[in-house]
Formats: structure tokens, C-alpha cells, sequence
């Protein structure tokens, strides 16, 4: 998770939304990803959709088995469904999204035996530093909004 | 919504799954696209994420207000998570489905005032024409294994 961690980093340094994601496959990491919604302008740039495509090409096929995903925020909608689709065993997160998040806040996408597949989940790991990474982000955004105002 | 069909038949011509999507902005076809995910073998490459892309792309902005995406089936969580995220105002789509369809079937993503957005939904247009070419498909496909086995 501190890699995944590190990945938010790199998306705050160049004003995204700090999210990170990183996906390991038989104990090696095959991709790493941030958010990088503003600077694309594709709605589809989370950091775990990017992850997945990433390992997709790198293991060849669709099927992301024997892959963990580990992510600094609790996975929206589209993400917990691309988590499906790519049928990822195991999924790690760090934070809650009260907010969007789709695998315990609002919906437990991961564990409807109704889809034909279900995840491993773990939360809560590092979930303080993941958290405060996106608090001081949006307070940092405030901020420098108040001035510009000011200005 | 018959260019969607034309698309998802696209996707029959190279053996796969037929569902076909469109995304009109303004009265003009933006971005038009087909399920490619064996040929890719990318699990995030549905229909409708390719033509969000496609899109997002086209307008230059991950927001793709005052446009109607067209889609042959139901979206799964993921294509409508990713509705939601690039805030597409209206949908329509063709056949339900009721294995993995999050928009009436199983849930509806696409109604729900937790999330930052709402779409004006509609169903069946040309809901026979969409759902029998994705059982002609699979009655084909058992068929072809069937006598696979024989031979």
C-alpha cells in the first residue's frame, strides 16, 4: 500500500486528485498508477482503471487471476466494476469514500453473488495517511481558491 | 439507436460478444464504438467505456454534458460508473439484462441522489432487435463448440 501511497503522491504534485493504485501479480508489481482525470480530461482515468488496462497488457488477457489490487481510496462504481470485469481476486484499500465508494459506503459491489464474480476485500490499511493526503489536498485547493479570490 | 445496432453487429462479425454503443452530441454522432474485449483482451474495453473515451476525447473535456449515449444492452457496474463519472445526461438503451444490469436490473446506479449525478434513463428501444442478436450470438457459439467437441 506505501507504493500505492506514493503513486497519490505523484498525482498531487501536479494537482490531481491524490489517488493511487498499484496491482501485483504473483508477487510482483506489473502496474502503477494516479489519478490523472484533469490532465487527460477522460472520465476514465482513475487510478485503478488505469492500473487494470496497464496489467491487462502486461499478463495478456483480460483475466487479472492470482493479481491483488491495492488502492488509497475506497473504489467508485466504475472502478468496483472494473474490478469485476478483470475478475481480481483480492482488493486492499486504504480509506472510505462516504461519499461514492462502492464496496462497503453506498454498495458492497464486491460481494453480490448475483455478478459472477466476488472479491477478497481488505480496508483500512494506511488508511490514515491515504485519507489526510486527500483532506490537505482539498484543503490546500480551498485555499489557494480564497485567494485567488483575493487577488 | 440502429447505429448501435450496426456497431454491436461489428462485434459479432469478429466473434465478439454484440453490443454496440453510440454517444450523440448536439444532434452530431461523436464517438461510435463495439465490445472488443477478446480481441483486446483489455476487460475494460466495453462498448460504452470505448465511446466515453472516444468522446471525452472528441469534446476535449471528461464532462460530456448535453449528450445521449445510445447502448444495445444495459450497462454493468462498470460502463455505469463511468456514465456517472463523465456526467452524460441521458441514456438509452436497448435490452435488459438481467444477469449484470446495473441500471433496472440488479441496481440502479444511474438513480441514486448519494451520487453527484442523475441520468434520464430509457429502456427498450429496439429491445428485441438488441436482446436477439446477443442470443443468436451465444446460440451460435454453443452450437460451433458442440461440433468443435464432435469432430
Amino acid at each position: 500500500m506505501s507504493l500505492a501511497v506514493e503513486e497519490a503522491k505523484k498525482a498531487a504534485a501536479i494537482g490531481e486528485v491524490p489517488i493511487g493504485a498499484i496491482i501485483v501479480y504473483k508477487d510482483e508489481v506489473i502496474a502503477k498508477a494516479f489519478n490523472l482525470r484533469e490532465t487527460t480530461q477522460n472520465a476514465t482515468t482513475h487510478a485503478e482503471l488505469i492500473a487494470i488496462q496497464e496489467a491487462c497488457a502486461k499478463i495478456g488477457s483480460w483475466r487479472l487471476e492470482e493479481t491483488t489490487l491495492y488502492v488509497t481510496l475506497e473504489p467508485c462504481p466504475m472502478c468496483a466494476g472494473a474490478i469485476l470485469q478483470s475478475r481480481i481476486p483480492r482488493v486492499v484499500y486504504g480509506a472510505r469514500d462516504a461519499k461514492a465508494g462502492c464496496v462497503d459506503s453506498l454498495y458492497r459491489l464486491l460481494n453480490d453473488n448475483r455478478f459472477n464474480h466476488i472479491c477478497e476485500v481488505t480496508e483500512g490499511v494506511l488508511a490514515e495517511e491515504c485519507g489526510s493526503l486527500l483532506t490537505q489536498f482539498f484543503r490546500n485547493l480551498r485555499a489557494q481558491k480564497k485567494n485567488q479570490k483575493r487577488v
